[in-house]
């Protein structure tokens, strides 16, 4: 196959001078941030002192970016597109810095980093330096949605960047390299889950410069094409561009650049006049250059241009080698740099009139900025959507699927800004009621008996964690909001996601002209306990221990009880700016223990002692019953209901937690609650019995700096479970009401015969349900009909 | 395209038959699973009594994974195959069990479940039953190596089987969901690591039914000539297979996978007979056909086979709606049960001769129990590389390059059992001396200028974390050996991975005729320390705290603080059995602190009293520095050094801890050391400052029931970084010499005037070294050119 366009060269002469001379700035400036202390322009020949004692960066991949971006240029003047880049390849920071220098961005945002020769001295000198920039394309870098570090994601951030923006054209740079992971891997299939009416363009632009970091990449070595036949598999029109010598490749990048973007056009013009929403073929640019182009072809007698050694510093030891030192100096000035920059420093005129102006320069359009086009959501009432609760515990109701319900209004009331993403998993985790407003977004071929997709829904819903997480970065880092719902222990599929992500909003945070972005929003549900189809492999709480992990200043974890604390805490979560929000609740019925206004209450102090469940009224109690989780608190409830009918003297005081990180002391957390008020309620010597949601460690991590610590004794999951009956999962993992009961005895001191009795009352009573369990394939009827009763304690004589 | 083979019936009437009566049977049995707890053989009318309360399990994939299993029976028996099964849609428990008692596996391992009706009610009654056995493909299933959880990992499962296996066929099953993931849409490529000569084959089967749990797929969606370009463009040769009609399903589908056997034995053959490893084109057999094949058409009006409605339980209210009830008989007797089992109970002998035989079963291939076929390494004697230490801190080593020797000999030493994997990051993590005997496995394109490229290489470089862990966990789970190595910050990518294997490992420990496996060994270098060419998205130690949630039996984690220690620690892992062990360890030059003998008695106590770093000769210390990790143990060395020197009275004890785990009680953990040891070594009562590697609070997490742990004040990483100086990074993250050294004298009391200059001049060194590193670019020479020096403290009168 050959799918080389046959144009007639496009550029012409002027043309193809301009972009070359802009593409060698590029390059020059790439370069000098890599090597250059000092003497930015060459004024005086090369010496030692101007060279930097660690020469730290990525050349290998940065002519191609360069010669991307310029071209992106010349088609966003010629077409005034709103145009933002995406760059896989993310280590290629200097480039990516070099080309938001030339068009003026990056002084405008650090004055101090000027568009002349002070600046351009301070441009290399800060990077990759102590006290400088990152070598990647980092937050600092004007115009980036996408931290450059872990490869895999760019296709599908440019992706979630597309979706509801109609006029965006969202450039991704895909390395070759990065074309190996999974998460990339899966992305290209994004296509069927785009609508060519509604939202913008993405074109992929595959960078096969043949190697890593010292390997050859399986795209540039099977053969051609079946490279192609790949990509047309994924629903693209490939186009391959493919040369070393610089003006042939100018003209046939600029030429097939155009054909793509008409096609773009042509494809939206369609689906916009006509409403037809399916998928079409989208345009794809494969671009074959060698690695480390225009970079030293030999160093020390060994082959660098085009092989994998020009990854990162091509020439090592400058500073020390002379024959390195001249190679450098000869292969900065044969990018001219005279003819490149006047003599204050800054770009030539000619240069500078080359990239579009304001708002359309790449490292300027607003939507790479998203909190600048963030708008708040309209968000309903969620009082409106309450549980009436006339007394705790009653009635019972599936927590998501009340959320559900509001969910869905808030989708109708945002139908440009907001989307449910999920693997599969929305009606699962009970949020169907989103599709009475919605469907879930597909472009490919729907069939009779197909439930709600359409090229307009609003749910995303893809097999992949991965895509679900990167299309909702991409929508959020463009100014959008999202939630995603996932089963809690697949969500561990993007840990390493969301620690970029993380990290990507730690560093934001410090950089004045970023804009807080809406949160990314987790509910993770058909969590850890009720894994009825399922078993083992579907139990992992740890999520929360691997996002509590991450800076203080980012993350939230929330466990509500029941429906209408979790209501509350979406509501919340959807109002935040600038966090990850883990938020875990179960989709199964449950009893609802609080009113709104009582929920409403209680997740504003993230943790609070229910009166209602304590016997400890006025006083100091015997122990204190925590806890953490939907199932550990109905655990809890009916623990304290027992000690309550059989020990009604044990002044008991029950705590639900709904706001984890508020157990933390507040010198660790913005959300820590402070000492005095932690030992008002956990008490300073009482035995603590916690029951949380996951693994009980993360509990003692978060308070052993608490004065009562000590007495602080947890239950939770401990890699216990199969496929089995909801109570006998919590036995498994001794988490249980009966377990509680006892744990209270065992550390409550002088509590007596009673108190004994009772033991073994409990120990009986676990093994009369393992039994019935084990006999009937279903859990006893008295933990599964339990309900809490508030009446007044049995007294005993 | 039409792929759809053009062969005449292959079948014969008879052979026909009996393939569809077996498949009828296996339809049966998986159907009886999931809802049967009595009247197996139905010689009653079905009544509610014998319908299970909680109908659990997933019949839509199932039909299909019985189709395939019997005519790879067929197969196997006609070409003495040796063969696995690789399900991918490992929700399809019950039919892999089913096919597994159909052969006799099942009941040769778990006696009790008898080849008749007594066994059968058993088979049926213990599914998904509290007791019983899970709902998935799980480690209890005869003939499985992979966990049916989590989806994604099947194919790279498949071939880490077949790599070092010539005369393995393993067939896997993709479902079209699992096939939206990205881990599976690498894992195509595997092909090109692949030798056909050395390496057994992968035949997968991508059945794709149109639904996942309550959507269509992208695969059974795109136009079918996509698909069969983008299976083209991985590599493969296509053969479709589609229908609804048993009997021309029959026929295709043997015919198209004689096609696929003869083609694959044709490559082998090739490959064998001339040496040439290169990537040959390998067969894929598509297989349509529809979601809960041979179930309930309509359920309640509404279309369930051929729809999501099939994927768990399709009749879902058997034992209360007397419909549901009629239409399970209907459905269950449509495979007329009385002419597929005998009398007894047992499949009619026709059935029964119809499998392979012994070993030659899938469920009892001994390449599927890889305990069993499990070979010891040879392994060279470490000592022999270690590194000369005359005197601590003497010389510098790069740790991980001195394993490399080693590794080269392991390598060499083991061609048919060991293979190392790695992100092409090999030699970046300086294991490169593993190339001086062996290639990178490659069966593409291979040009002049690559380095080490070969078919027969038996080092593992892609870039994905994904394949890299898939790979290597298929590989140990047919019994051999490996080594995983990654950067710190990445693999984070296969937490999702790493919790399964860890389940896979816990479960199998206790499944008694399952038998050991080689351990999972990760190396893990480019830590977070030192990550001088990238910066903050490359910092990230918390995959220690994510194993470490995982069961204690299971797990282990070492850091060894310089070269010869992690020789003594990987010798260790690489003997060890069925653990995860995490090692990280540095790359860069750094000080060698302990001769070999001392590393083996110090590796072998797991932490230990430094005496010659410390100062409290046979005394009681005034305080504890203890260090975890290369760059903590450096730091705290240098603290030691200048306690040492300007407060020579203070009573310094420094403890270095190369196995993290003997933190822990031993009532947690195996490795745990007895709270008297540990109260001997650590001081009941004085401070305890530790430096570690990772994030401080998991040393607390791992402490907090010590008598002491109320003294102890750990430094870690804080996610604070950027591209900047080791000692820059030490200092952003108060790890420092210079502030444990403040930490020392902020804790112990009573030290005085000098002390407090001393802290003075410790504040001043930080500023200073700071400003040297922001103006030179690298860190001041009195941090880089220390040494320990043992020679006796300065003394103050």
């Amino acid at each position: 196959m050959d799918t080389t366009l046959d144009t007639a060269a496009p550029l012409t002469g002027e043309e193809l001078r301009r972009l070359d001379a802009y593409w060698r700035a590029a390059n020059y400036l790439t370069i000098g941030q890599i090597y250059l202390l000092d003497n930015p322009l060459l004024r005086e020949p090369l010496a030692p002192e101007h060279i930097k004692p660690r020469l730290l960066g990525h050349w290998g991949t940065s002519p191609g970016l360069n010669l991307i971006y310029v071209h992106l240029n010349r088609a966003i003047v010629a077409r005034d597109l709103s145009a933002i880049y995406v760059t896989g390849p993310g280590h290629g920071g200097p480039a990516l810095v070099a080309n938001t220098w030339l068009e003026g961005t990056y002084s405008e945002l650090y004055p101090s980093v000027s568009r002349d020769e002070a600046g351009m001295a301070r441009l290399f000198r800060q990077f990759s330096f102590p006290g400088g920039i990152p070598s990647h394309v980092a937050p600092e870098v004007p115009g980036s949605i996408h931290e450059g570090g872990e490869l895999g994601y760019s296709l599908m951030h440019a992706y979630g960047a597309a979706f509801d923006n109609p006029d965006l054209l969202v450039a991704c740079v895909i390395g070759d390299g990065e074309a190996e992971t999974g998460p990339l891997a899966a992305s290209w299939l994004s296509n069927v889950y785009l609508n060519p009416a509604r939202d913008g363009a993405v074109l992929p632009i595959l960078h096969l410069n043949g190697y890593k970091i010292a390997n050859p990449t399986a795209l540039d070595r099977i053969p051609p094409d079946d490279l192609i036949a790949m990509l047309r598999g994924f629903g693209y029109e490939p186009y391959v561009v493919s040369g070393d010598d610089p003006d042939t490749v100018h003209q046939q990048f600029a030429g097939t650049l155009d054909k793509a973007l008409d096609e773009i056009a042509g494809i939206q013009r369609h689906a916009r006049t006509t409403g037809d929403g399916t998928r079409p073929r989208w345009p794809v640019i494969v671009l074959r250059t060698p690695k480390g182009w225009t970079g030293p072809r030999e160093v020390d007698g060994v082959r660098v241009e085009g092989t994998f050694r020009s990854h990162q510093v091509p020439l090592s030891a400058v500073r020390d080698n002379p024959d390195h030192l001249r190679q450098l100096e000869a292969w900065l000035r044969s990018y001219r740099p005279e003819e490149l920059f006047d003599a204050t420093g800054a770009p030539i005129d000619d240069l500078a009139a080359l990239p579009p102006a304001g708002d359309r320069r790449m490292s300027a359009n607003p939507h790479a900025n998203g909190g600048v086009v963030l708008r708040d959501l309209v968000l309903p009432d969620f009082r409106q959507y309450a549980v009436d609760v006339p007394t705790p515990g009653e009635p019972m109701a599936e927590a998501t699927r009340v959320f559900g319900t509001w969910l869905r209004d808030v989708i109708r009331a945002n139908p440009d800004r907001f989307r449910l993403f999920g693997p599969d998993e929305v009606t699962s985790n009970r949020l169907g009621a989103a599709l009475e407003v919605t469907d879930r977004a597909y472009t490919a071929q729907i069939r009779d008996g197909d439930d709600h997709l359409s090229p307009d829904g609003r749910v995303m819903e893809v097999l992949s964690e991965h895509l679900c997480q990167g299309w909702l970065e991409g929508y959020l880092l463009t100014g959008r909001h999202g939630v995603f719902t996932s089963y809690e222990a697949f969500i561990h599929v993007v840990d390493s996601m969301v620690n970029q992500h993380a990290k990507w909003l730690k560093v934001t945070r410090h950089i004045p002209w970023r804009r807080p972005l809406a949160s990314l929003n987790y509910l993770l549900s058909s969590h850890v306990w009720r894994q009825d189809h399922n078993g083992f492999s579907h139990q992992d709480p740890g999520f929360i221990d691997h996002v509590v992990n991450k800076k203080a200043e980012v993350v939230r974890v929330y466990l509500p009880p029941d429906a209408n604390t979790l209501l509350s805490t979406m509501d919340h979560c959807l109002r935040s700016r600038h966090y990850i929000n883990v938020v875990v609740a179960g989709k199964q019925p449950a009893p609802s223990w609080l009113t709104m206004d009582e929920a409403i209450l209680h997740c504003r102090r993230g943790l609070g002692i229910w009166d209602w469940a304590s016997t400890d009224a006025d006083a100091e109690p015997d122990v204190v019953l925590a806890c953490a989780g939907d199932v550990p608190t109905l655990e809890t409830l009916a623990a304290a209901d027992l000690l309550r009918r059989h020990l009604p003297d044990l002044k008991v005081r029950v705590v639900n937690v709904v706001d984890l990180m508020r157990l933390q002391p507040d010198s660790e957390h913005p959300h820590g609650l402070p000492d005095t008020q932690f030992d008002t309620i956990f008490t300073t010597d009482k035995p603590i019995i916690f029951a949380y949601h996951g693994y009980p460690w993360l509990i003692h991590r978060l308070t052993y700096r608490r004065t009562n610590h000590r007495n602080l004794h947890v239950r939770g999951y401990k890699e216990e479970g199969t496929t089995t009956t909801p109570f006998d999962m919590v036995m498994l993992n001794d988490l249980d009401r009966y377990h509680l009961v006892i744990d209270v005895i065992d550390r409550v001191p002088g509590l007596g015969a009673r108190a004994a009795h009772l033991r073994q009352a409990m120990v009986d009573a676990r093994q009369q349900c393992r039994d019935h369990t084990r006999r009937h394939g279903e859990d006893a009827p008295e933990v599964t009909e339990w309900r809490w009763i508030r009446e007044e304690a049995e007294t005993t004589p």
